[in-house]
């Protein structure tokens, strides 16, 4: 085929059509439809079109756009106990069937007695022991398999849907329309790194290499045919938590993001950390204040600084003395799930 | 401006006009200019064609288009000593001068005696105690800037050029070939990830979050006005070396590669790992066996297995005997620098 110069001027005029009609539809549709007007949409419009306009003194060239999402309460529902916590206790059974020595050792003990306030009570420190007991010496590959079967067939207590049904839909649409701007959405979570990876692109459009969680180590080793595979092994590399959560994204991004979403102390040092970039910045923390429609937990309930995850009074305060973003789910939130 | 359909029938025309046209661009021009005809070049060609024709059985999704490559001796050269190397033995006087104690202590002491014989016979394990000294406690800001400045000045000793002039011009070529047919390209070296991250994205065009290597832990704190910094600390988090290479993709990539490039002992794992893969999947290996163009080392020459970074003998029995390709410097690449 021979191209002449008209037909490079036709690819160049079409490209330009297409330009436009991409920004007619840009505006014709609103990309954070399930939100209310209000400060906090303002402030995601707003930093999305000053970052990106190059003839804004705020730009931010594409390979810098880097926004991190916390997940447990952020992008989907953590109450009543985190998704992953579920999976963990739910696997108890079967790792006691095949150590039957931890059946009389806490915290197994507590979580077969099925005793509801004495899990409740279950510490962090129990919660590790838990995870590391359950996943320790698994094939990567069986992990997630047996991690995928069970996101399949679980269901949420209250709405007897999939976990991964619980996203909330305002946080998919901000997902959306900051990836449709060049953004690179990762996933920063105090949440299992291989856990999350195994539904994170389905669920969020996420991919693996940009799900960042707490994470163990793994040993590569060969099975009786020789063929190489990888064992989860209990040495803990990252605590995705509270100051962790700017180290593990100097260890797995090597840059520092634009834009963070959290909505607990555990995402403090991310929203701090984002903030003290040059330029523009945006940092916002979801308030669970809907206990028609979720749940109401934080500083407007006054309830105790006692868990990872707890929004509280002091964290409100700085919030707003800082300038971060307080999203309250009631007011600024015109649906929250898609499934309803 | 209204959009009619015969605008949109004109876009969907140009685009079609608009691919022919790169794909007649892309069988006129060699990507791989810099490569003599031969099994090598072929393997990458057929790989690429293979598994980007939607028709073919061996067809992978674009996001599942990982390949990963060592850097020291595959990328660049590593003779006569690794380049991170030389950048700490020259930290080594600013060290003693901030820490007189360790003037008369090993390996300190060898560095600082300028004895080339004595350096040479160092280990792996004094190298680490050289780099967690020069680097612990630095700001990771500060010791970006610090390396970006000492790669502008320092330079090779044999050919007078800087560092990160001396990367391989077919290789270069891979990487954009690559690129260009959708693959992510990933750097994963058992050199310091913070450290080749501050040349990979202007040297190899791949950004820092693309870029595996060993890596040690950072500490979130503040400085006296209360702004946030990451300090480099002495943990080892990732020996990006041997078994550590297919862990640390997992751990930062999450998705098995399917092409696989390094030159020694140390990439014989990732190698491994990414041929169990399903489906097809590219190993290569290069030998460093063209003594007047850049250097020879390895089987050919029948060199001592010592050091990492070493091609032994079994490596190469292996290669040849489950598939894996080796490039002969002297025989398959043209041409070896850009400079030149």
């Amino acid at each position: 085929m021979e191209i002449t110069r008209r037909d490079l001027f036709r690819v160049s005029a079409a490209t330009a059509i297409a330009g436009a009609m991409s920004r007619v539809a840009l505006a014709a549709d609103d990309p954070l439809a399930s939100w209310n007007d209000g400060a906090p949409k303002k402030a995601i419009l707003d930093f999305v079109h000053a970052t990106t306009d190059q003839s804004s003194s705020k730009f931010v060239p594409e390979p810098e756009r880097i926004a991190t999402f916390d997940q447990d309460g952020t992008l989907w529902v953590e109450h009543p106990m985190y998704t992953q916590v579920v999976y963990c206790f739910d696997r108890v059974p079967a790792v006691v069937k095949a150590k039957p020595e931890l059946a009389n050792v806490e915290p197994f003990k507590t979580v077969l007695s099925g005793n509801r306030e004495a899990i409740a009570k279950l510490t962090m420190d129990d919660l590790f022991k838990i995870l590391a007991a359950t996943v320790t010496g698994m094939d990567v590959d069986q992990f997630e398999a047996e991690a995928k079967q069970w996101l399949d067939t679980a269901r949420h207590p209250r709405w007897k849907q999939p976990y991964t049904a619980l996203v909330y839909l305002p946080m998919i649409e901000v997902l959306n329309y900051m990836r449709a701007n060049g953004y690179r959405t990762y996933i920063v979570t105090g949440g299992g790194q291989d856990f999350v990876r195994v539904y994170s692109d389905r669920t969020y459009s996420i991919p693996p290499e940009q799900v960042i969680g707490t994470a163990g180590g793994t040993t590569y080793g060969y099975d009786e045919s020789g063929r190489p595979f990888l064992t989860k092994d209990p040495r803990l590399l990252l605590n995705d938590n509270y100051a962790g959560k700017p180290e593990g994204i100097h260890l797995m991004i090597g840059r520092r993001p634009y834009a963070a979403f959290g909505n607990s102390t555990g995402d403090r040092q991310m929203c701090e950390y984002t903030k003290a970039g040059d330029g523009e910045r945006l940092a916002m923390l979801v308030l669970h204040d809907d206990v028609n429609r979720e749940y109401a937990y934080g500083p407007a309930q006054g309830l105790p600084d006692t868990k990872v995850g707890t929004f509280t009074q002091a964290l409100y305060d700085e919030a707003k003395s800082k300038g971060w973003t307080v999203i309250s789910m009631k007011s600024d939130w015109k649906r929250i799930f898609g499934f309803s």
